[in-house]
């Protein structure tokens, strides 16, 4: 089975894929008749060395996210993983030839089919007496043995397209850009890993791996690695990475020691999530770091794809301080990212966490008799909800995933546990908030958060009065934040609908002369019709609101503890009372 | 199943992922004990407005990627796919308070999880006395009637990063910043497709498809979308993507029609090939602007990402001037990219074909015995390398895929083909330079390119000077470029084996006083003896490199070809000296 692809033809992918990014970036322009990107302004570039690059498609961004002022004059596309036609190429030098620059560097990948048909159209542009120079780079550190055909060029080259660039920016001439890059290409190394293969616009998957194993040594072509090894924690796969790169005894290593400066890239390989990329990342700068590497710079993100292979290379350049500043240069180029200007190793990488706010001034327990009914009444609503465990939880199991009453016990469990403690609960704001937290961090789903939100609100009015006017205010606070924070009104099948009925009853004490018992009686009776009332609704948010309401006969779980929590406070005042 | 991951361990994924970019982002700070990320320099933001974004991890490179100057003060990152805890949200709020920010701004994607917990971090906040308000973002278009949970948070959040960034760098006030980004919220919207699903860290893909079809309407958790359609082409997918967002019946879409002015976003939900971002961003722009729609400005990249998903979604803002001027402010955020702040639409995407170099002025055939000479050898090495043709295949399928005889007759036929048309051949050079582009255009393969190269460079000194020194000369260029760009060497079992060998015997005619025939006819011989040589040699470059040698038993048939070309050409001159 060839692979499923997001395209319109598998013969125009790689004229679409650049017209694509060419549309989006008004920086770029296409040239007429040819597979070209270059820079829309081009005619500014007079008297200054041209930057052309280029290779099969397939590796996006590169290379033409590195067209722009700082990186590349232009790229030649070929196929999907194929070189470039020679007539691309030769136009693409000729364009820039006749906008005025100075002379042009190829930046070639080392592959045979690129450095031929770059070659060739060097020769023919030399021959019309364009001064063209090539550097062909190869930065692949998989090769433990010589090959004849040498490195194989990977993200590295995105490397030499920054530095060249830098220098051409500079207005520095094309042989020394040749010979400057050349240097810098030497110091440098990648290796890749996969956890599988890609496979071109209308073909199969070029290679198979086991469900345990990885693939080492990747070229960006979809090629097998040089070896495969059992998958193994990420720490594990990046030392063994590092090892491989940095081994003096393979001849492509990169000559990476204690006390070495480098820059490091984490490219992933097309298909990798960035939340793997970022652990390998983690991993490299740790293990790196461990080994006395200093990292200078380090770049994190999709630079040099294989299309869609699921997999990360990592890349390391030796740097000096002449060399950074190159690599630190400005650019315009769309695919190269914000790269801090400062080194990645020896800051301070933690800021210390923020102090919390003073607790209040511990006052003595149980003085007093507002204290005493405060621990009564939560000491009532704890007893209340542990007593519902079994009925809240059969309720839930037609609606929901069955555990209402676990949750609610837990929250009652929390609030018990405090109160062993013997705290002071004089001041209703900071009994609201400290059950707040409790409630947040203990009872745990929507509900523990639900609860939160409420009683932080209804701390709030709590804070100046606590007269019967103030409860009203908390309460209309709570219910406001509960519903901003949860989306559901009165009438959506939730805990809020007897909350809401309670609040309703409430109002009344925002008027002089009302009292504590009578009012709170009706809003009793108010919230457990309210509850009762839920057996008929239709779920519109939380959990129930995915069952279809035939199967709803019960009342809501929540609503029903909350009906239950205003009895069980009703109960302890109306003792206190008497 | 579960999924296979890059990870250390399921467990410390989402802190690793966030510890590892911060890593190698100077300008960023892990927030001590908590899983936030806050800019390095956040004790420079003394009076401005601090803005607080984050959710689930998976989402990779939001949210942490778009802190940064202009854009994020920080971010609080939660499990994948799972709101951050509310703990970690509150540090957050005080360290930037504590750094003595002006004031919080929550930057929230629209899921009951992340607006509870943000919601009581805001709620306990502002109990502590800190300013903080909260934006809820919605840019969902998938869904067409009223969701009472509202539209799902998407790519389109980014945006609100970039424009409430740039407002409070202008030192714009808390409520007012807050008020501007709920006005550009509801002007956009987003909507994605993916080819196949995602799987969360030590779990199981969240959906199955068949092969021949994608999903529509996608979150971001790896949920299923609201629709599946057949595969079908980029084009027609993109254009059910745009009916469906702007679709003025779909109470979620974006008020998007001819005359708009647009930002687009082309976004990698993960997995997707680049190649296949830029054919989608190829396809939207052409029908956006088909649809009479402006772009303003656009970007492609991965940038809210639903872990590896391999889907693209496509998000609409309507924009005006002052809004554009947000969006194009500088930023220092490692994933906001490169935007060229000029238009989309109504530029000019193509720059004219560069003018070719003029032809050589075309002379009478057939004049003089040079031309009748030239055209002689060339007739003569045509027929020799088509009777060859049987037998360069013969010894080339013991070593490689037996069309070498092919190749050669397809170089002789080309010739032929351009004798025909009676062209003036007195000019040594011009002819090897056209008999290069034939090459090169016509005989296809390495071999087109190598010949291609050889007779481009040896062509060189042929254009001052046509004597024996000359030619030597002319073979030493073509020499030292087949090597250079083929990487093979004389010993290597290729076609420079015979022309290596002939050219050391050209040597002799930069000797004054030699002469044609007695140093062409040692080169023959030369010339044949290497090809018949390379029998014995082991394969170093060339397809043959991967055959073991103890089955390469015949010789090359490169060499055997450039030695037959040689003794043509003897023959030819042997017969006009005559």
């Amino acid at each position: 089975m060839t692979s499923k692809k997001l395209v319109n033809s598998v013969e125009e992918c790689a004229n679409e894929a650049l017209a694509g990014v060419v549309a989006c970036n008004p920086n770029l322009q296409l040239l007429q008749g040819y597979r070209v990107a270059l820079r829309s302004d081009l005619d500014s570039l007079k008297g200054r060395v041209a930057l052309l690059s280029g290779g099969g498609s397939g590796h996006e961004p590169a290379h033409v996210g590195y067209i722009g002022k700082g990186m590349l004059t232009g790229v030649i596309a070929g196929s999907v993983f194929a070189s470039p036609a020679v007539g691309s190429i030769l136009a693409a030098i000729r364009a820039v030839a006749q906008a005025g620059t100075a002379g042009t560097l190829l930046i070639v990948k080392n592959y045979t089919g690129d450095r031929l048909n770059f070659g060739v159209a060097m020769e023919q542009a030399k021959a019309e007496g364009i001064p063209v120079e090539m550097v062909v780079i190869g930065d692949d550190s998989a090769f433990t043995v010589l090959k004849k055909a040498g490195r194989r060029g990977l993200c590295g080259t995105v490397l030499i397209h920054k530095v060249a660039g830098a220098l051409a920016e500079e207005g520095v001439g094309l042989e020394e850009i040749a010979k400057r890059v050349n240097e810098v290409a030497k110091a440098m190394g990648t290796l890749g890993v996969s956890l599988s293969s890609c496979s071109v616009p209308g073909s199969k998957p070029t290679f198979e791996l086991a469900a345990d194993e990885i693939e080492v040594g990747l070229g960006i072509h979809g090629e097998a690695g040089v070896h495969r090894v059992k998958m193994a924690p990420a720490d594990k796969i990046v030392t063994l990475m590092l090892d491989h790169m940095t081994n003096t005894s393979n001849v492509s290593h990169v000559p990476v020691q204690s006390g070495s400066s480098v820059m490091l890239i984490v490219n992933n390989l097309g298909g990798l999530s960035f939340l793997e990329l970022g652990i390998i990342a983690d991993a490299a700068v740790r293990l790196l770091e461990g080994r006395g590497v200093k990292i200078a710079r380090a770049m994190v993100g999709t630079f040099m794809s294989a299309l869609e292979m699921p997999g990360v290379s990592l890349t390391l350049l030796l740097v000096d301080e002449p060399l950074l500043k190159l690599i630190d240069a400005e650019t315009t180029a769309a695919a190269w990212p914000h790269v801090a200007k400062v080194p990645v190793t020896g800051r301070k990488r933690i800021r210390a966490a923020p102090t919390e706010p003073p607790e209040a001034p511990h006052t003595t327990a149980g003085e007093g008799a507002a204290s005493k009914q405060m621990k009564l009444v939560l000491e009532r609503i704890c007893t209340t909800l542990l007593g519902l465990e079994e009925h809240l939880n059969a309720l839930d199991r037609a609606a929901g995933d069955g555990d209402c009453g676990v949750t609610h016990s837990r929250a009652a469990k929390a609030i018990q546990g405090w109160l062993k403690e013997d705290p002071a609960l004089a001041n209703p704001a900071q009994v609201l908030s400290k059950v707040s937290v409790l409630l947040l961090e203990k009872m745990g789903g929507s509900s523990g958060a639900l609860y939160g939100l409420f009683l932080t609100a209804a701390a709030q009015p709590l804070k100046a009065k606590t007269d019967l006017s103030a409860w009203s205010a908390a309460m209309d606070a709570g219910l406001e934040a509960m519903q901003r924070y949860g989306k559901a009104a009165p009438g959506d099948r939730t805990m809020l609908d007897s909350l809401w009925a309670a609040g309703q009853e409430f109002q009344a004490w925002k008027s002089p002369g009302t009292s504590l018992l009578p009012v709170l009686t009706k809003a009793v009776k108010s919230a457990e019709a309210a509850a009762e009332a839920t057996k008929n609704m239709e779920a519109g948010a939380g959990r129930a609101s995915y069952i279809s309401s035939a199967r709803l006969d019960q009342p809501d779980p929540g609503a029903v503890a909350v009906a239950a929590v205003f009895r069980a406070i009703l109960e302890v005042l109306q003792i206190q009372k008497a």
